[in-house]
């Protein structure tokens, strides 16, 4: 059961603009929703950047850490499996010879055509067991090394996109001003890093922008509608 | 560029614990982490409840609604890597036969032995395009229907959890007092969570609960320590 999002294997733009797309999206949207909505609840400016750089620490550690931790189950899953398979393929080989021609059974390829194909896997049992891991159980080998890196990386734009909706709240006094202008500042930034995830990500640049800034609108209009309502 | 979590084909527990597992994790971390941190700059619970709140509407609206368009997003960019393939099928068959010996070639699989199964992938074209999906591109089949109910869990999950670490606040006026009241009933759901969650990923069940619970009380330890040194 792995936990953490599927890493393309033959994703083209870069592993690390997917954990900057991952962690900015959160952060860009949860901490702007959280200052509008306490905006609407106090005055004081104080209150909003505590909570802000508050919510900040604990959403880039619980994605960064938490996902540090989750890629490195989903590693040692993927190890145990591989392990279960070597077992196997040594144990109870005619087993896995129909497994194979299973596999090949469900696209269409009868098994006098797939034989021959389960013959040479028989000759290189480390090809065959990597054949069973992908073609079988549809796991990709994760890195374990890319883990800490994609953990920084990701609470790393966390902590950025966190920033820009909370910046306006250092320069004004009054909660309602820097609310304007924090909702100006990250309405913006949202529609300019939809549309350049939406390139990157291949889906149409415009609609993902327009995407990006209404999930991070509805969730800061949520938060401040809560808010007020309670206060 | 799938930017959903991978969802496992032969998952075993079902995909809504999967979607429970994700919306939970965060919703039991950071309004926990967020009401800790609170506490260490205010006296007064009405703040906390408001802000915890807050966060918890903005919290499950990023993760579901965004998770939402970002599945659908995957679904768009499988179809369209398919209606690809559909054509490469049609119009350069001899380049796509050649790209099946080459898959099968990685895994020491020769021309010789490859040939028959692209001979048979040849008369089924709808099953050869399936074949380049998955073994070619590593892409699979994303179900459209899915992303809705997902969303709705992982929203579910992560209000139903972020509501565990709030509830003291309710019950008692003084932050302080409602913060140890909160810290002990989270890090215990915490651990009930992590153990369970251990269980069904099947990493091991007692050192998911530490790892669970030391994420969260990481996470809750940085943000009342930022609100106490700011504040």
């Amino acid at each position: 059961m792995p936990l953490t999002r599927h890493v393309e294997r033959h994703f083209t733009s870069g592993e690390t603009v997917r954990d900057i797309v991952i962690g900015m999206s959160d952060g860009l949207t949860v901490p702007f929703a959280l200052a509008a909505g306490l905006s609407g609840a106090v005055s004081s400016t104080s209150i909003v950047i505590t909570a802000g750089l508050a919510e900040i620490a604990a959403g880039s550690i619980a994605m960064g850490l938490g996902g540090f931790l989750a890629a490195r189950s989903d590693a040692e899953h993927y190890a145990s499996e591989r392990r279960r398979e070597q077992t196997e393929v040594r144990d109870i080989p005619d087993a896995e010879a129909r497994e194979v021609l299973d596999v090949l059974a469900s696209y269409g390829v009868g098994a006098d055509a797939a034989g021959p194909v389960v013959r040479a896997l028989q000759q290189r049992p480390e090809a065959w067991i990597d054949f069973m891991m992908r073609f079988e159980l549809g796991l990709e080998k994760p890195d374990p090394k890319r883990a800490l890196i994609s953990a920084a990386t990701i609470a790393t734009a966390y902590i950025v996109g966190g920033l820009v909706p909370l910046a306006p709240y250092f320069v004004f006094a009054a909660a309602g001003q820097a609310l304007m202008v924090s909702v100006a500042c990250t309405l913006l930034a949202l529609l300019v890093f939809g549309y350049v995830k939406g390139h990157f990500t291949g889906a149409g640049p415009v609609r993902s922008a327009l995407q990006t800034a209404l999930v991070g609108g509805l969730a800061a209009a949520a938060a401040f509608g809560i808010a007020r309502a309670i206060s």
